[in-house]
């Protein structure tokens, strides 16, 4: 069972419906995009992902990466599946049009990104993570710079890589070692770094690596960091970029998962310094990486609902054809007939389409924060997709383990084997709490940079969002008790930071006990948020005549479905955060 | 990190605390056995386990079983360890004396069994099976037949398995098609059996299979199944067990996990018929079977215990070595300083010691049931052991995956990379939630065999059991917010019990909707019930100034942070319970 149809329906919905579209093309004066265009695009894109991406998803799983003569090696058939990608135009779909970009908005970008990670999440890091680089070049290299490397780039030629990690800095970017010297033509730069996905391989001409070290006046921690890019290759007298420069893979990891993604230790300056260009101002390394990284942990959000979607469409399709059971008349009937399947089933669905709206929701908020006139309406979604952005990395991902494990469970025995294909899932999806910032990192950024930073306003923003469509829910009969269910989460939630606010000041330890529960506790909130306005917008179109009525009908059960069983785990994760930090601080870390 | 301590203190005080060891074995009639020599048998387990079984276990996944001239073969190295294991006699620690096993405790035996779990879960799947076999043989089989076969397996040359499932017949099991005729000696066998763990190896001289079969006359359904036990060897003329019977393994799983365990498709009767033993009465296997199933369930339980002690271990001792982080003075601290890591790292702990307590009640329970003169009391535990067992399957199996992956996300990427060895674990784990019957399958027999049997008369036991540990806490002024809790999750579980007695005549779907959130609901309240009386025994052993006066503080703490942080989920689940089967059966299976 190795298949995937883009869920072509609630992309649809959840666009047109709670991010509204073509609204936000017109108002980013993208014109000639609208919802007929989207569904175009995606139709495209799932086709290519059929035809390219999953077949060779499970054949790169069992073949894996190597080092080859001429360094790491993706497995076969990856090469020519990128060269086709570049060839159909699908790398740069959001690069701006004046870099040789589509243009097109994030929110589109981020559904097409949805296909291609559900196809094959070990090849789609490539592109995901070039299109992060561009993306902080374009914001923050010089003219020359972007002149230099993203016509290559944006013509899929060239890929990119973010270099944060060395061994002895991972969240701790402050112990980065990594350093550059100025020298005639730019930088030369020497260290380790590790963890480098798609740091090396064949499938573009050059790599462009970008690179956070310290400059020799740098100041200590993390406002001494400053970023490079270092290319692969450099060019040579007559321009060609061919010349090998002073860096390379020294081996790959032996991984859970995403064993097609060759994750590198890639070793700069071992014969004389690699040579690199100073990205932006020196010593602001860390603020142009927040560019990547806001952008990349969104999208890591992203392949959470991504390998959520295509592990429950196998288990789907598996409990559809298992027979295991007999009727009174003999005959035999599928495992979906059970209860408890089907209740899986509908938790896996009600996680994925909360997931989904949310993480459109956020790359919808991004794009309104950039192209809106209006200042202060601009600083308000940038402020929401600021806010957003943890909650999807962390409660997206997390959520994801939930539901490959629930898939992989429906297939019983089966989904212990290899070869039935849901155990990759389960394996691929593990990372996706890890990389671009844990899960505990997440819960730091949100309490210590989005709520105690401005007192939680943007929050408050929020809630008051939410609260009022608990009391639109209200005011609906059959959406009463979502509405109340709604309205309690929230009164949960401002609970929850209201007492943050109060500790925080007085326990050190306070934030740091309650972020990761209180990430998760805004998490299944904003789920019932999205849940609670695609029921409302389903009921409305219904009461239109308007749409696939079964379809609606389906969205207003699955809404129905998450107000009943994640929604309430708000208030367990309500009580984690009020126990505070005793507890956990109790017992000595030499007895623990 | 590959190092293995065995939890002396914990076992210690559940066995002195939670069980009453020393009364137990007075009760049982062992007058010889006692707390003391429990401590030294565990410690002499812990002393085999880290020489002999732990360094097998990484060595063991990456090498896997293979299928060499004479069948499948384990790894190298385990051969050798089994006879090691066998010679120093823990292979029939709890097997009657009068059948040549050492006739300890079964609580004992489930001690001792964590530690082999801990250690190497896909070696000591080997033994676990064997005991199962022995146990069933003991408690079913003719006294001919026990004597033909008991003796060689207490000495432990002979291992054995269960065969129940077919590629048909999973779950469901009526759809059973292996056949058995009978002949002059027995009986032959005709058919195929898959996912038989350990099916073929070469650890001992001989396997005893117990194998699920129909007779020709048999009735449709479950009341068609009978048991035989088939040999892997029969005996020549001189009695030696050395003819090859008509049975083979046809091939090896490639599994997710538990590499160096053999899962065997067995092949019956390719050849005229494998010979085999009717165990007990015809068309009786079912039941049968559930002596061997009821056994290995709470030992599977035990492994999610054993496996999620084995990755806290490894986790804790990373967040201590790990330094990540730069205090004020430019000292680095490991990130055990961290509260989310703190809580993380709590919350592991209390899960095992909170899941460890109630395994070991649920082993006790059965010894009370079995050795117990009072016939009322007696029975009263049976019915205990029979209400508990599929929660400490289900419950704690379940809370093992997310302790298993709590180890794993604590190493960050290190914990993504195979060689840092907590990965092993996490597939490992994988399995527990599915063999010897799927969480779904322990949902369905509690709410079907435990709570509508009886109309839950040994719930209600447990319950008002549960209240009046909670009136005790609540007495106390330290205490009187766990009890609280405690109370709450009570009336929670009441409330549960009461909708389903209610809705199971009136929805068929009911039952099967709620099964699984009400065996987590009850998971959750065993414990903290469990996690409550051991607060009050560390308290009273406080107050007395008896034992480690540091190790019951800690548990005072941990039992703490288990009302806080793991009782409130049983509020979410009883959410779950109360939504009934609409949401989860309204969307038609097509549109899934």
């Amino acid at each position: 069972m190795n298949e995937y149809l883009y869920p072509a329906a609630d992309m649809r919905f959840v666009l047109q419906h709670l991010i509204g579209f073509d609204r936000l093309c017109r108002d980013c004066g993208q014109d000639a995009v609208d919802q007929a265009l989207a569904d175009e695009i995606l139709a495209q894109a799932g086709r290519f992902a059929q035809a390219q991406l999953v077949p060779l998803n499970p054949l790169g799983d069992q073949r894996g990466c190597r080092m080859g003569p001429n360094g790491a090696e993706p497995p076969g058939g990856f090469a020519q599946a990128h060269g086709q990608f570049v060839a159909a135009g699908w790398h740069a779909l959001t690069l701006a049009l004046e870099w040789g970009g589509q243009g097109l908005p994030r929110v589109l970008g981020a559904a097409v990104n949805e296909i291609w990670q559900s196809a094959n999440m070990a090849f789609s890091l490539c592109p995901l993570l070039t299109e992060g680089a561009m993306e902080t070049l374009v914001c923050h290299g010089s003219t020359a710079l972007k002149q230099r490397l993203l016509p290559a780039m944006a013509e899929g030629r060239w890929s990119g890589t973010m270099n944060l990690t060395e061994p002895e800095a991972g969240s701790d970017l402050a112990a980065i070692r990594t350093r550059a010297e100025p020298c005639a033509d730019g930088y030369r730069l020497f260290g380790q770094k590790i963890y480098i996905t798609w740091g090396e391989h064949d499938m573009t001409d050059n790599i462009v690596h970008l690179v956070l070290a310290r400059l020799p006046d740098a100041p200590p921690g993390v406002k001494g960091i400053s970023m490079f890019a270092v290319p692969r290759y450099l060019p040579d007298a007559a321009g060609e970029w061919c010349l090998p420069n002073d860096v390379r893979c020294l081996s790959l990891e032996h991984k859970l998962g995403i064993h097609a993604s060759p994750t590198c230790v890639m070793s700069y300056g071992e014969q004389g310094g690699a040579l690199g260009y100073l990205v932006g101002a020196a010593h602001e390394g860390l603020a142009q990486m927040f560019t990547m990284m806001n952008s990349a942990r969104q999208a890591v959000g992203l392949q959470g609902v991504a390998i959520a979607e295509r592990a429950c469409q196998q288990a789907r399709a598996y409990a559809c054809a298992r027979l295991q059971g007999t009727a009174a008349d003999g005959t035999r009937f599928a495992i979906v007939r059970y209860p408890d399947v089907r209740r899986m089933l509908m938790q896996m669905r009600a996680s994925i389409e909360a997931m989904r709206a949310l993480a459109y929701r956020g790359a919808a908020d991004v794009d309104n924060a950039r192209c809106l006139a209006d200042r202060g309406l601009s600083q308000r979604y940038h402020a929401r997709a600021d806010l957003l952005t943890p909650i999807i990395k962390g409660w997206c991902t997390e959520l994801a383990q939930e539901v490959v494990s629930q898939a992989l469970q429906i297939h019983g025995g089966m989904g212990y084997i290899e070869e039935t294909g849901v155990a990759q899932h389960l394996r691929d999806a593990r990372i996706l709490t890890i990389y671009e910032g844990t899960t505990g990192i997440q819960g730091l950024d949100l309490v210590g940079r989005k709520l105690l930073h401005d007192r939680g306003a943007a929050l408050e923003a929020l809630l008051d969002e939410i609260d009022s469509l608990a009391e639109r829910l209200s005011s609906d009969t059959d959406l009463a008790v979502q509405g109340a269910r709604l309205a309690e989460a929230v009164a949960s939630a401002r609970i929850a930071q209201a007492w943050l606010i109060q500790q925080a000041p007085v326990d050190p330890a306070a934030a740091g006990a309650a972020s990761v529960p209180l990430l998760m506790l805004l998490g299944y909130l904003c789920g019932g948020w999205v849940m609670g306005l695609a029921a409302l917008q389903a009921r409305a179109a219904l009461a239109l005549g308007q749409g696939d009525e079964a379809f609606l009908h389906d969205k207003c059960v699955t809404a129905r479905f998450y107000s009943e069983h994640l929604l309430p785990r708000t208030r367990a994760a309500l009580e984690s955060v009020l126990a505070g930090s005793d507890s956990i601080m109790a017992i000595p870390e030499q007895r623990l």
